[in-house]
C-alpha cells in the first residue's frame, strides 16, 4: 500500500505553465494597465476582488505612488532602423521610464543605458520606480555594436496620478483563523520570478475553493513592497486572524525548494519544514532575514507576523535572476507541478491539523477487539498508517499535541497520522478536542 | 585511590545466572499456573505480594482474559512417533492454544505451523492470547522434513476462567516518592526477553529490602501490557507518588546497554544516561516511541509518568529475539553482572540525589583551615573526591542544584559529588535542603 | 569603505610592555610593601582608592591574613658563596616564608626546597600563604650541582599584624549599573600571569575615565581569593548594580583568546563571544568551572554575578605557567595590544548596547525619500553599515531586541549594528528605548 503521498497525485486543475505564457507578454510594472490585465485574466478562474488605491493616499509610512503607463519605447538609427524595441521584449524599457522625444548622442545615451557586461547577451530587468529618469536595458553586445555617433530615442509613457490595483481572493472558514497566501504582480517579462507564483496561486486558489474549508483562506495578487504596506494599512485591525502566511516565489526553475523561515518563529515554519523533508525533492530551510519578497513587510515590526517565504531558487543567486534568461524556457511543467504539489500538501496539513484527545482518556486502548491490531509496529492498516503510527496517534492523543507535532515526533509524513486519526475516530476511541 | 566505582564491586546477593535457569523450564503465558510457580520461586528471595485478579474484570479500556493453563502438546506420526514434544521444549504449543485432539491432514496442520524459514533450526516464540485457535511452533527443517500424509496432534489444554496473577513488593522510604521497578513474567521459556529481568530485578528488591531508603521501592512482576493495565488500574489514585520508574528487560546478552527515554522527559533520563556514560559499557540512548514493553503503558495518556527502559539487545533487532535461541547460553553471567551493577549505581543514585545549601550561604570557604585545601585540583580526598569535586558540589550546593545536577555539569560520576557531599556535610559546611 | 573594527585601531595610552617591565622586579604577594609599591606606580595613571583592611579582619569565611614582608634571602655555601639570592629572582623565596638564620645539612635543606625536574632551568614559583613554613625555589640543575654536606640559609622576613591592600577605582556612569573589571596582584615576577592584566586594566581605566559612560565602570586590584573575598564583604549590599564582569589575566602570550563563561549564563557569555568572534584572532569559548581565577568567588554560592574571565594562554595549560619563564620574553607588545583592543571593543559593545524603538512602530519604513535606499543589500552606507544592516537595525528596531542581539542575529560587528542605528536614528526613524 503506497504512502498517502505529498505529491505524486495531486494535480492543479488549470495548465500551469499555460497560464504563465499567456500572462508573459503582458508588461506589469507596480501600477498600469499590465497589472489590471494580468488580475483580469485570473479572474477567469478565481473570483477575485480588484482593488484601486488612488495615487497619493497615505499607506503607513508611504504614498501611493504615480501611475506608469507605456505605449512604446524604441532607439532607433537615425537612418530609422529600429534596434531596440519595447514591442519585442518589455524588458528592454526602464521600468517608470518618463516619456522621451529626441536625439541623443551615445555619451548621452550610455547615461540610460544599463546592461550586463558579464552576460553580455541578456537584457537586464531594471525599474526606476521613484526615480525621475528614463532608461533602455539591452544585451551587452548590441550595446557594443552601436557604435553611431547619435541615436533616435522615444519613449511614449506616462508617469500620472491613477492608482495601484492589487487583487485578493477570501475564501472564509469554518473558524476564524486565516491562512495567507501572497505573490507579487510587479515584474514584466519575468516567467519565475512572479509569474510561477501567480499562476500556482490562482491553482491553489481554485483548488480551495471547491473544498470545505476548517481554515479561511486570503489570496493576495499584491505589487510588490507597496502592495503589501498598501494591503497591511488598509487591513491593520484584522491581522490578528492570520494564523499562518506564506510568500510564493520563484517556483518553476529547476532548483531544489528554499523555505525562508518566519522572523518570530510559527507553525508554518514546523509545517513547511515538514511537507519539504517528505517531499521527495532536495529542500533547505533558511533563517529569516530582513531582505527579500513581502515577507520582509508582514514581518515588520508591529505586525511581525508568522509569514514565511517558499522559493525553489534563491532570488540573486541564479545567474538567470532579473534578466531576459528567466523566460518561458526557464519554468518547467514538471518543476511548477511539484511547486504546486508542496504547497497543497502545506494546505492540506493546515486545514486538518487538528488536536484529539482519547475519549477514555487513560491507558492503551484494546486495538484488537476493534480489529485495529497487528502484531507487526510497520504492518499497514487501511488508509496507508502503520500500526506504529496508530500507536503514536493514540499515545499522544491527549489534547495537547497537534497532528503536526505527532508526525514530526514520529518523523513520518503528516498523511499518515491524519489516516491513524481517522482509524481512531471511526473505533470511537478519540474525538476532536475543542 | 579508585574511584567510588560504579560496577567493580557491585554484587548480587544471588546466582543471577542460577535463578534463570531454575525458571528457564517453567511454562509461562499471560495467565495460568507457570507464572504461579515463578512467582513462588521469586517469593523464597522477597516478601512478594501476589495478586489475582479475576478473568472479566474490567480494567481500563480492557478486560482480564480467561486463564491458561497445558499439560502437554504433542505431533506424533500416525505410526506413534513423537515428532514434537511441549515436553521437550515449551516453545513448541502456540501460548493459549485451546485443547485439540485428532489426525490432520498435513495440509490442514501446516495451517497451524509456526516455523522461521530464514532460521530453519530455531523454534519460534508466538502466541495467540485472545484468538480462538490452537498451533504448533517448530523448526522449519523439521517441519520440512515431515512429508507423511497426515498426523496425529494432541494439545492438552485448558482456556477458562480463573485469574491473572502477578507480583509485588513494596519496600517504603523516609519519603513518599517512589521508584518503580517492573519486568514481564508472562513469557516461557526464553532466557534473555524475560528471565534476565526478573533475576535481576529480584536480587535488587533483595538489595534494597536490607537498605535504609529515602525513596520507597515498588517492583512489579505482572504479564506484559494487561498486567500493567491491571495494576494502573488498580493503582490509579496512587500513581502520583512514582518520582522514577524503569522497565527491566534483555539484561542478559552481550550488546551494549540502551535506555529507551520516557515519553516525557525526566530525572530518570538523566539518571540513566549518566550512570551508563560513566559505566564502562558502551551504550546508547534512544528517544520514547509506543512500542515495546510495559512503558508503553505506564508513559501512555492520563498516566505518562516518567518511566522508561533498560535494555541490553534491542527486542526485535538481535537474531535470537523469540526465538529457542533465547537461552541459557544466550545470557551470560558476566552480562547480568554487569546489568545489575547498572542498576545498583542507578538506585543508589536516586536514593542519594540529595539537594544541599551551604550553610554560609555566600562565597567560597576557606578549605585550608577544615584540613580540605589542595593546591591541584585534580588531589584526591578521602572518600574518592578530588578537589575539584569539592570545589564543583561547594558551588553549587545553593539549594537549588541536585547532586545529579552537580555531576551533570562537572561530568564526572555521581559517587564523586556524593563523596564532595559527605566532606562538606562533616566540615559543616552544608545542610541537607528540606 | 572598511568595517568599523574591532581591533586595528584602538590603541593603549600607555606601553603596555613598559609598565610591565617597571612592575616585574617587584616582589608582590598577598599583602606587604610590594603589593603598595605597585599599586602607587599604577596611581600615577589613575585616580585609584587604596585600601587598607587590618589583619584579622572577618570577612566572609575568612580572615585577612598577617602582612608578610621580606628584605632579603640567600642560601651559600659554608665558605661564603651566594648560591641562591632572592636579590636575582624574587622567585627564589617561597612566599610567606618565615625568617630563618643558621646553617642546614643538604638533607635539612631538602625539605624546604622546591624545584621542577622536569623543566629543570625554571624557577618554580611557589608560595605557603597560611603555612608556618620557609622556603627556596631553585633550578633543579643547581640544586643537583649542589653537593656540600651544609649551606647557610639567611631570610630576613617579617609575618606580622599589618593590613591587606587593594586597589579600587570606580567611574561612574549615567546609570546605576556598572561594570566590574578585576586583576589579581599578588604573583611577583611573572609577567604574563598578573602583569598583562594589571597593566591592560590599567590603561582600561585611563580610557574610560576620559569619556562620557552610560555604565559605571569599577576596576579592581586584588590579591587573588583573600582580596576579592574582602571586596565581596565589604561591598555586599551593592553588587546588585554589577550588570557585567570580567576578571582579566594572562593576556600577553602569544595563544590565541580563552573565555570562561559566568557560572549563571548571562549578557557579557554573549558579548564576550560576539567580539572574540569578530576579532581576527583564534578564539575558544570555556564553560564555567569552580577552579581558576577569582570568577570563582564572583560566581560562588550568594553573589553568582555575571562574571567571566577573559585570557589568551589558559593558567596550567602552558609550560611557562608559575615559572620563571614567565618574564619579560614571554609577553609581547603585539599581543597585549590585541588583548587591550578586544576588551576595548567590548566596552565599547556594552556602553552601547542600547535598545531602540521604532517611531512610527510598524512596517518598513520608505528608506528611498529619506536618502538611505540601496538596491543592493550589501552596499555601504556612510559609517560603515550596509543596506542589509540597516534593515536588520530597522526590523528588530522594537523595543525588545538590544544592539548586540541584532549583532548576533544579523551575525555581524555590533559596531555595523550601531552605524544603522546612527543612520536611523538621524533620520527620526526610532528612539532609544527607556
Amino acid at each position: 500500500m503506497p504512502d498517502p503521498s505529498t505529491s505524486q497525485d495531486r494535480r492543479p486543475a488549470i495548465d500551469l505553465h499555460g497560464l504563465i505564457t499567456e500572462l508573459f507578454p503582458i508588461n506589469r510594472s507596480l501600477t498600469g494597465a499590465g497589472v489590471r490585465q494580468t488580475l483580469r485574466i485570473i479572474s477567469r478562474y478565481i473570483d477575485l476582488a480588484i482593488n484601486e488605491v488612488p495615487t497619493g493616499t497615505a499607506v503607513l509610512d508611504w504614498h501611493v505612488p504615480m501611475e506608469w503607463n507605456i505605449r512604446s519605447g524604441t532607439i532607433s538609427s537615425l537612418s530609422g532602423r529600429r534596434l531596440v524595441d519595447f514591442a519585442d521584449n518589455n524588458l528592454h524599457v526602464l521600468g517608470y521610464s518618463k516619456p522621451v522625444h529626441g536625439v541623443f548622442s551615445r555619451a548621452e545615451l550610455a547615461g540610460h543605458v544599463h546592461t550586463l557586461p558579464d552576460q553580455p547577451d541578456l537584457i537586464p530587468y531594471r525599474t526606476g520606480y521613484f526615480a525621475d529618469d528614463w532608461g533602455f536595458c539591452l544585451p551587452h553586445h548590441l550595446w557594443q555594436s552601436m557604435t553611431e555617433e547619435s541615436y533616435r530615442v522615444d519613449i511614449d509613457s506616462e508617469v500620472a496620478p491613477g492608482s495601484l490595483t492589487y487583487g485578493e481572493l477570501f475564501l472564509p472558514g469554518e473558524t476564524s483563523q486565516e491562512v495567507l497566501l501572497t505573490c507579487h504582480i510587479c515584474h514584466p517579462g519575468l516567467a519565475n520570478d512572479n509569474l510561477s507564483g501567480i499562476s500556482i496561486m490562482t491553482a491553489l486558489a481554485m483548488r480551495q475553493a471547491r473544498r470545505t474549508r476548517r481554515l479561511g483562506y486570503r489570496f493576495l495578487f499584491l505589487p510588490a513592497t507597496i502592495g503589501a504596506i498598501t494591503w497591511l494599512d488598509r487591513n491593520e485591525t484584522r491581522i490578528d486572524r492570520i494564523a499562518h502566511g506564506l510568500v510564493l516565489t520563484c517556483l518553476g526553475d529547476s532548483s531544489g525548494f528554499h523555505y525562508k523561515q518566519s522572523r518570530k518563529g510559527a507553525t508554518i515554519d514546523r509545517a513547511v519544514a515538514h511537507v519539504l523533508r517528505h517531499c521527495g525533492q532536495p529542500s533547505e530551510l533558511l533563517p529569516f532575514n530582513p531582505y527579500g519578497y513581502d515577507e520582509r513587510q508582514f514581518c515588520s515590526p508591529g505586525f511581525d507576523l508568522p509569514v514565511g517565504c517558499l522559493m525553489r531558487g534563491v532570488h540573486g543567486t541564479f545567474p538567470e535572476y532579473h534578466t531576459s534568461a528567466d523566460n518561458l524556457d526557464f519554468v518547467t511543467a514538471e518543476a511548477l507541478q511539484q511547486s504546486y504539489a508542496v504547497l497543497e500538501t502545506l494546505l492540506d496539513l493546515l486545514d486538518n491539523n487538528r488536536i484529539y484527545r482519547r475519549v477514555d482518556g487513560r491507558g492503551e486502548p484494546q486495538l484488537g477487539r476493534r480489529g485495529l491490531y497487528r502484531a507487526i509496529a510497520g504492518q499497514r492498516e487501511a488508509g496507508g498508517a502503520t500500526q506504529m503510527d496508530l500507536l503514536w496517534f493514540l499515545n499522544l492523543a491527549d489534547g495537547s499535541h497537534s497532528l503536526l507535532d505527532m508526525a514530526l515526533r514520529a518523523d513520518v509524513p503528516f498523511a499518515r497520522l491524519e489516516a491513524a486519526a481517522r482509524l481512531a475516530l471511526d473505533a470511537g476511541l478519540v474525538t476532536e478536542s475543542a
